[in-house]
């Protein structure tokens, strides 16, 4: 007798490999499953709603395991989050039924990236956030976000370590706002592509320094072709604000780091 | 033939031993007079107006030193920053003339406190905020912080180790707000005892959780003595958002780190 628990998780990207677990070690992932383990009591092995790369943060990241044991959901969370680190923990815990998968029942997943633009670098916020030291035009980056809006064939944007099985994808939309010197640009999609949104912030960068017109977004898009987009930006801005589920799972979509970034 | 240099730093708190240059090195203070020795190319030593503790957080922290060499402030600035660590970074620099003193010159100090409430602990924001699971009562901490506001002999919120002549000081202000699952206290004062943010933190704390009445603060204020006031609170939330000067210096009080924080 098995129950299936789903578990919503933040971490801090940075110090970490990537969330997916390696021979090595050093992955979110790993810690994870260490800790769930260790509470457990017996070995627990996770199935994610978004894989992320090294130094990518996870906001709302969504797990699903089969649990051997019965706790309630708060035990789980207290008696888990007491084996991992300072910068993992489990924010919910529900029981969402048999048949609930974590990856293949999300209906989309949000994306958010914080960058600051100015002179200087920064520092209180290294790690957590994008840097351009030139200004950048509002305005034309979101008339570019407007043209990849929509069910495109995203190859121009994609790794060449992808695994997908398929490069189109239904980019939901795209919110660009500012609050004092911070961007944060958010990003709603049914899946992305490995390395996706770091490269469309590389374009909309381009766009909005002037490098690039806004028009060359559509040929960027059109080529299908990763040579022609602009380099991949850092993951230092990129959060995996998490997964959505038909409402009637009733999963948590909000946790509180939510309010912690700018322009939340 | 000395020019007298004016910096605004932001630092990182979490992995030093905080701002005091300590002969075994690790403090903010020494990576900075490394950096400012290495771009001058002579020894430089920094007055700073604020000494923050291991831990505690510098968004406008303002120092100054004699230069031997002439440079403009942007080359003070990015030649420096390239020596300094990630989570160190000067934002500003100016020549605020011969005789301007960092500290003294000082007519006071700003701090803030982030604190997360949840009952799940922290995980993106580790070592960044405060936590309490208790949720806390706003109406009762802000009737608490007006009976501290004005000038009072702080001796019940002084540690041990203060080496402050006098323990009385005017505390101008404290605004206490919360967005989202997040309080932002901000501290306002002619200057600080030793810890005393984190002790007025601590019976703050205590008052909003009901463990202690509204009261309590002024029996602690009136006692003078440590002994009889809530425990320290953790850094990790501790802010010190910069000293102000008499407006004709002209020196930035705004740095964009300001707008990272919730609450902003």
């Amino acid at each position: 007798m098995t129950i299936r628990v789903a578990l919503g998780v933040s971490y801090r990207g940075e110090p970490y490999k990537g969330w997916q677990s390696q021979s090595g070690g050093g992955t979110v992932q790993d810690a994870l499953e260490t800790a769930l383990t260790q509470f457990a009591a017996h070995p627990v092995r996770t199935i994610c709603a978004g894989r992320t790369d090294a130094g990518v943060h996870g906001l709302n990241q969504v797990v699903h395991f089969d649990a051997e044991v019965e706790r309630d959901p708060f035990s789980w969370i207290r008696g888990s989050n007491r084996y991992l680190p300072a910068d993992i923990a489990i924010q919910w815990c529900e029981f969402p039924g048999a048949d609930f998968h974590a990856r293949f029942d999300a209906r989309g997943r949000r994306y958010a990236y914080l960058l600051r633009e100015s002179v200087v670098r920064p520092a209180i916020e290294s790690g957590s956030c994008g840097w351009v030291f030139r200004p950048l035009d509002g305005d034309a980056m979101r008339a570019a976000a407007a043209l990849l809006v929509g069910e495109h064939d995203f190859s121009s944007f994609r790794s060449a370590e992808c695994q997908a099985k398929s490069p189109i994808k239904q980019l939901r939309s795209i919110h660009i706002k500012k609050q004092g010197a911070y961007w944060r640009f958010e990003f709603d999609a049914t899946a992305f592509l490995h390395h996706m949104v770091r490269n469309l912030m590389g374009c909309l960068i381009a766009v909005g320094t002037g490098t690039r017109s806004v028009e060359w977004i559509s040929e960027v898009l059109a080529a299908k072709d990763r040579r022609v987009a602009a380099p991949t930006f850092a993951p230092d801005g990129l959060y995996f604000v998490g997964p959505y589920y038909d409402a009637h799972l009733n999963l948590p979509e909000h946790v509180a780091a939510l309010d912690w970034l700018p322009g939340a």
